[in-house]
């Protein structure tokens, strides 16, 4: 049996009953590591489960998939990631492959990003396409997930805006030389990913261009969420630009329309000011 | 404290072990009992946690979450919440009072079917709104949820469509009498929910309307997500209406765009000539 087992957000305690169970009883176990990342290291976990894990990066996964599913018709292998199994990414290749291989496959659900975001005060039901926010480089600043988010928007919806995180990447020059040197892991904060928008928003502006959103955007970000040492900031997308919420990993929502409850429920969690510049569209329904 | 804790999809084992120490921690427990269900009952979950459970019903968190927050500044009170405390519904109310009278509160996460429900092969950040369908009565029969779920298509998207759960509902006539006599529990299933969609698609296309989606449009019917008995179906909305997913809780997804490695996930689950309507847009999408 192959048993993807998700293991939260927070430390090694946020994994379920069930999956522990699971872990214990598996000959071999992986971690995914290359998509997300635990509160707590590898080493941390290995303790709590009394088991060893093996780091599957993402050669391992993409082009080792049959060394993880190695003897999984006759032995349980267990394949742990970050958060839900199905969460932020897919396995679904590796999944195909069991089934093509008549291995029996088992998923252990955990909470995600995708939805533990709702205890910021946002109902859930009320987002609308998730996207992804990039590092910008010198020559590549793609702009589609603000139009995303202004999608969502015009529709009334929040967005939620997964940061890019950089894993065992190659530099230009190590990749085209070949060697396998990997740069330091990247995380964006809450912090860059504002600011890429407000040079987006200060770009389309002076293009003439309806926004789609404006500094006074009410916003939330939020870190290490569901972690002891979880922080919520909610702010103007200006005031956002200048936040420091510590370590990763950081998401970002952009609100679209409120209703009261979800103003009252992002008041717990406000800079100052941060909800003045709020309109009242109807008495059941604000927006910034 | 006031813990608020998910108690994921599946059964007693699925609560995370952290969920599970706090629970054991606190001197009340409460188990919030309408808004979901586990597919195992009360007397299972408090046998395996050890812990007598309080059912909380609307009346008691609406009327009563004084009774539940009573000193829990100087104890620790649980309110169980099937799924993840902020996933399909939101219990907002409740820790605004926490925070009005000055009782700190913590969040234990889980899976929810907001995010669970990546486990039939689509991806998660390709899912618009979320809708709810609603049992229609005689005279009751809003259309709203399908021209969401047009919405959704148009832009690409998939939609969750939540199905309709009445517990502990009065009949009119006992509601006008004052008599507190409720009607036993009712869950929507996937077909019934795959019949009021193919009426409002014969109703608007005899009325000329262009369809947001037909009865060849490709959907997932999932029922008992996360527990050992979960049962996914992928069918045409036509096939769907016949469909026989056994006990609750169902809920229903439509297909917006396709991604060949999505069309792959749905066919391990997928009806005889489910995807055979599928058109090709390009190389790697498809719709229905």
């Amino acid at each position: 049996m192959l048993y993807l087992i998700g293991l939260g957000l927070g430390d090694a305690t946020d994994i379920t009953v069930k999956g522990l169970e699971a872990v214990r009883s598996c000959s071999r176990v992986y971690l995914e590591a290359y998509t997300s990342i635990l509160t707590v290291g590898k080493e941390a976990l290995e303790e709590y489960y009394g088991k060893e894990l093996v780091l599957a990066d993402r050669d391992l996964v993409e082009q080792g998939a049959d060394e993880i599913l190695k003897d999984a018709d006759v032995t349980d292998v267990a394949f742990l990631v970050v958060g839900d199994p199905f969460g932020a990414t897919t396995h679904s290749d590796l999944v195909l492959r069991a089934v093509n291989a008549g291995i029996p496959y088992k998923v252990i659900h955990n909470a995600s990003i995708m939805n533990a975001v709702g205890c910021c005060g946002l109902q859930l039901y009320n987002f609308g396409e998730t996207v992804s926010v990039v590092f910008w480089t010198e020559t590549w600043k793609p702009e589609s997930f603000y139009d995303k988010i202004s999608k969502n928007r015009a529709a009334g919806l929040h967005t939620l805006c997964l940061l890019d995180i950089k894993v065992k990447e190659q530099s230009i020059e190590n990749m085209m030389r070949g060697r396998k040197i990997y740069e330091p892991p990247r995380f964006m904060t809450v912090s860059q990913a504002a600011d890429q928008l407000m040079q987006i928003i200060h770009r389309r502006r002076e293009e003439g261009e309806e926004l789609g959103m404006t500094e006074d955007t009410v916003c939330v970000g939020v870190a290490r969420l569901g972690s002891d040492h979880q922080k919520i900031c909610t702010g103007s997308l200006r005031q956002l630009v200048s936040c420091d919420l510590g370590g990763p990993l950081h998401s970002l929502v952009v609100t679209g329309q409120l209703h009261p409850l979800e103003v009252d429920m992002l008041r717990v969690n406000a800079e100052p000011d941060a909800l003045e510049h709020l309109q009242m569209i109807d008495s059941s329904t604000y927006t910034s």
